[in-house]
């Protein structure tokens, strides 16, 4: 399929330098937004939400360590061999990142969340305000791997 | 910022043809992914869990056509001007949607969903499991226009 170009609408300030696997809970940074591009009213009303969607790219993970098929998560021997897209893994192809974090604070082009699980310089491909609406419309069933790897993030 | 390029892991195949703004939550559609790099193995275990986050190019936005700045969600006179980034409009920078929906089956390649709001032929960029721990974690707030937006969306 025909490659595609995004371009950042800004980066990860603060916050942790290098990836740890865990403990992201309390973790604060600041998203600031490309001035050159972007002015405060493209960020005017999301201080409504508590929370925010945050898309970003695992810039640190080189494409050659990229997975495409089956590995274990965290080559943790305890879990299960699961396919790429059955996991969250960062070294994903695309490297791209999606998580949901609280909104501390929007200040100009900066936005400061806390638990957003990116390190400094991540490039941001967008923010999206969290609504409820758009969480699992169904009830929830995912494997045990999956919550014994979660227990520790936050 | 300098721009990055990504490659669709797949497509969707099915659903709607054209964008359509509500009652999008009984929409079934396959996401079929590219045969040229994956193998049934980068699905491996992934219908253990029952929802999928679903990342994919709104492609028929054109890009002349996206917004920067702050604009009323649907040009709706009741609803507040607020920030591209207030707001989940899809004529946004980048274009990227993101999706949580409900796993129907995986089959070689294609994993079938209910409720992705996406049409057909949209580039799909990244499939993520659905793991609760990535829901807020602290209580949501979001103003009263999203609720109003998102009453007949699903």
């Amino acid at each position: 399929m025909d490659p595609l170009t995004v371009t950042p609408i800004g980066s990860v300030h603060g916050g942790r330098r290098e990836p740890i696997d865990d403990d992201w809970a309390d973790v604060e940074c600041q998203i600031r937004l490309d001035d050159t591009r972007f002015g405060p009213a493209a960020l005017g009303g999301l201080d409504g939400f508590s929370h925010v969607d945050v898309i970003f790219v695992f810039h640190r993970v080189d494409e050659d360590d990229v997975h495409l098929g089956a590995r274990r998560p965290r080559d943790n021997r305890d879990w299960p061999q699961v396919g790429i897209f059955a996991q969250r893994a960062k070294a994903r192809p695309n490297r791209i990142g999606v998580t949901t974090c609280e909104l501390v604070a929007v200040d100009g082009l900066g936005v400061t969340v806390r638990g957003l699980d990116a390190i400094e310089g991540s490039p941001v491909l967008d923010l999206k305000p969290h609504m409820t609406e758009f969480g699992p419309r169904t009830p929830v069933r995912q494997p045990a791997w999956s919550n014994a790897l979660m227990h520790g993030y936050w």
